[in-house]
């Protein structure tokens, strides 16, 4: 197989042997059965102008990913089947697969529907369902028993969806078997650190194990914790990229794929046996000479850190429009997690859109003032002063009797935070601005952050970004600018929350550099405490850490979503009872 | 069988085939291995004290449940393992079944075990693994193969876990078929309004379908959203109740059962066949003579309401407890909600650890202030007044300049909530209490509530109470305690936020009757908008109900949790994007 196929009209016994494949790399919004629906047949004709044989869409293209209890809706099910319809009338002259939910007695299924002159011809079931992480589908779906071979211009083409690629032992063997000598895969596999090369390799193994081109398409988008990536990709039946896509950008892939002698496979028959369904596609189109498909660059997946950026772009991004908001605003402190999501959200949304609150308080230091101020100049963005000390102290006035005889402490200082989080959800109501907030993993993970203050607003953008990612993020961004966007004294100057006088974070945690490490190993990686001990930290560090992370699980119940980076973010992916005895021992 | 065998110990035929089960209602702590063994210990020792041939033990004893995702922590396994060789090690002249977290080379199991003789003879490994609603045991646990029988005393007991017994064709048959005379199912049932009268009518049909004495188990206790109830029960082979476990209460439940010439059953053999698992006990106690049971009450399921009241006792009260609370504030605004949560309050924990504040703003009524303080008054309770209007011109002062321009409106009625919010949470952080928010489920479903103001606090106590439940839950109190403790112009009133002036719920709101029959359509029984509309509501009123409680996903999902009361409660039982742009049409 080659990519850019050069003997493309020679003959009937080549046509046959060859197949245009486009892969519609969406953004579909969950529930937005009118839009997504829009934009399907949108890329159908697109693919159609390229002179495509088959286009196919991202696992649940009609609904978007994860419906969620949306599929609990009888309603939902059925508006869902309509819009499958309404898209197949306009099936004509190319084959679509669409992922949709299908209902039938024995309930629903993870479908992918193969739409051929204005008609489901077909619908394979997902044989594989995710039930672990931030996936529940056996809470909605029931499990696909049978395989599914296609064949199109006497190409057999085996369909899976999403996890069904991942198994050794899955449906693409018995493709193979059955004679799938292309296989494509669609999806709706979330970003997190480090799945896109995991994923190259799957595929790859896949496409080599059982000789077969295999196409994997992926969504693209935000949706609310989760973001999908796109990266989708052509392998070759050696195992080498043929074809790939763009990251975290809605695209087009389309790719001529050749089937003449593949290695190995001369001899492959469409077979008729039990076990696998096998559905012929009759050929609508007198096969013409088709124009060459426009070169194309074939870009290489980008380094991880510019790939997290990415992935936080659009992931604000797609949470504010999908929402409808037009407008963020954000609780500039000077520090770096405030002045990393500003950077972020400008990225996403535009300085126009973006305003940031300075909210000094008896504690706020003058570096403080010039570094958020400077941030605001940089990025373009407005900027709005309240002070919050006569605020404060008419909290103090009024809780005065009530605190008579106590030391001033965390009240205090929460109440500064809480302040804060007031005024910016006030400008919220007024103005109809979402308020992002700033806290980064490894203070959520140990709590450190006050409750209806900092943690107050509609979407943390950082926060599955441990600390010293932050600072890694942001060094970034001041080296692709080419300026520091990013005050120089924003990367340098130590941490502190300035929430009483000469507070820094490290009085009270350990070095981000050693939390973060423990972090990982305790809430990404399950270890326990022998475990994190043996890997060489401090025992009563570990342990103190350890009890942060378990006595902050009610906080985290209440922060808002945020976009999950991490092998384990916080929300979906990590179901930890909030009253809760266990302690690693 | 009888209750109370009156032929005990006449002669050893008869001695073989009666068994004298003891059933161990207990309130375990999730992740609470240690507590949670002494406590299994315990009720082991007052079995024996009984002569009790058998004690059966709750699903998931050693845990608690649900462990949730500790139960991806390898060390937490190891842990309960170790715990369940504890506990075994004190078992002797007693059989007991203990539900536990097992591991095996396929992965984990909801597991039964049988403890004789000092170890573990036999593991049952539930078949039938809940993965709806609040359950996720899909996520965690692998699907046991094969039922167990267990002989013990010359009599066939069969071993069921929770929903194995709800299924018709479940192990229940297997067990019947291949000689069992006896079911024990042991449980982890949350409670819902009209689960226990289901139970009992499975449990029944259960019996009377194969012929089986089933003697039904069940936790007691809250764990975050949920409350288990108990209502454990023994029903003979016709389908009879012989006895009865109290509701929400911690007890040991015994009784004699004998299975002498159960009807139709004379001819059942211990079969050695394959597809069931057959476990016998040696006895290791030379039979005598024993002390009849005690004479005990069997009492009788209470109504509803009262269920629901003591569900809502327990809830709390757990809570607090396990989290290692002993003081609740609540903010009192005179309004029927902050008074039925705060008679709650007090009823869970006693009076002097209830403290009550009474915030009133410029809008608050003199009645407010009135019914708030004769309200403090009856249930004995502190009551501390702090006016927030000196706060709420420090806020307007300071955002003069932002708002300049702009109408009085939703920003300055949320400030008066946010105020509220912050001095409890303030008193919280200053004295160590939890905060006990006050919004009801037809408020937290419209969203009739403000993020970080009346929804700030550490648990929501009748978040799943629609507001015609919390008027008649709040008569049921005056009923049973014989007086007016909730002012009577509390129950009659017009509810109001008081955030504006002359403001009532019934300007933005339908009345609450209407109300909560859409709501209970709509988020309880996923019906849409043509459906409810056919039921007799009005159409645009319906469209704007439900684009209320579409709208507000973002606030519950920073709501507290409160106790699960309705067959669909939000929280892990509801799950909803947030991006979502369905239209129920």
């Amino acid at each position: 197989p080659s990519y850019f196929t050069p003997h493309e009209a020679s003959g009937k016994l080549t046509a046959m042997r060859n197949l245009r494949l486009a892969m519609a790399q969406i953004n579909p919004t969950v529930g937005d059965l009118k839009g997504n629906s829009r934009k399907i047949i949108r890329y159908i004709e697109r693919a159609k102008s390229l002179d495509a044989d088959l286009v196919i869409f991202p696992e649940l293209a009609v609904t978007g990913y994860p419906p969620e209890d949306l599929l609990l809706k009888p309603q939902f099910i059925d508006d869902n089947l309509t819009a499958l319809k309404e898209i197949a009338k306009g099936v004509t002259g190319i084959t679509a697969i669409v992922g949709f939910v299908d209902r039938s007695a024995g309930g629903l299924f993870n479908g992918a529907a193969v739409i051929h002159r204005r008609r489901v011809a077909a619908v394979y079931h997902k044989m594989f369902l995710p039930n672990y992480g931030v996936f529940d589908e056996k809470r909605y779906f029931q499990t696909g028993t049978t395989p599914m071979n296609m064949v199109i211009h006497g190409i057999t083409i085996g369909i899976g969806i999403c996890e069904d690629i991942w198994h050794e032992e899955g449906p693409v063997r018995a493709q193979a078997l059955h004679g799938a000598e292309v296989i494509v895969n669609i999806n709706a596999s979330p970003y997190q650190v480090g799945k896109p090369p995991l994923r190259e390799e799957i595929v790859k193994k896949r496409a080599r194990a059982n000789g077969v081109i295999t196409a994997y398409n992926n969504m693209v988008g935000g949706q609310d914790e989760l973001v999908f990536d796109g990266h989708g990709m052509i392998v070759d039946n050696n195992g080498n990229v043929i074809a790939r896509g763009r990251s975290f950008k809605e695209e087009l892939i389309a790719s001529d794929l050749t089937c003449d002698n593949p290695p190995g496979k001369t001899s492959r028959k469409v077979p008729s046996r039990p076990g696998i369904e096998t559905v012929t596609i009759s050929e609508t189109v007198k096969r013409k000479r088709r124009r060459p498909l426009p070169r194309r660059s074939r870009p290489e997946p980008p380094e991880t850190v510019e790939e997290v950026y990415r992935a936080l772009i659009l992931g604000t991004k797609d949470y504010v429009r999908k929402n409808s908001f037009s407008h963020a605003v954000i609780g500039l402190s000077g520090g770096i997690d405030s002045t990393l999501v500003a950077a972020i959200a400008v990225d996403a949304l535009g300085a126009k859109n973006v305003t940031g609150v300075f909210m000094p308080s008896h504690y706020t230091s003058r570096a403080s003032s010039e570094d958020a101020h400077s941030l605001a100049d940089n990025l373009g963005i407005e900027i709005t002063t309240l002070p919050i000390t006569d605020t404060f102290n008419a909290y103090r006035q009024l809780l005065r009797g009530s605190f008579k005889g106590h030391k001033k402490g965390v009240a205090e200082e929460n109440l500064q935070a809480r302040i804060r989080g007031n005024l910016l959800m006030a400008l919220s109501n007024k103005f109809g601005w979402l308020v992002l907030t700033t806290g980064n993993k490894s203070e959520m993970s140990v709590g450190y952050a006050t409750l209806y203050g900092d943690m107050a607003g509609g979407f943390a953008v950082i926060k599955d970004i441990p600390k010293m990612v932050v600072y890694e993020l942001s060094r970034h961004i001041n080296s692709i600018k080419g300026e520091a966007v990013i005050p120089q004294r924003v990367l340098t100057k130590a941490p502190t929350a300035e929430l009483k006088p000469n507070q820094r974070d490290q009085d009270t945690l350990p070095d981000y550099d050693t939390l973060d490490a423990i972090l990982k190993a305790y809430v990404e990686d399950n270890r326990g405490l022998k475990d994190i001990v043996d890997m060489g930290f401090e025992k009563e560090l570990t342990r103190k850490v350890i009890g942060m992370v378990d006595g902050s699980e009610y906080k985290r119940r209440q922060a808002p979503p945020g976009i999950k980076i991490t092998p384990r973010a916080f929300g979906k992916d990590r179901r930890m009872p909030i009253t809760n005895r266990y302690k690693s021992g």
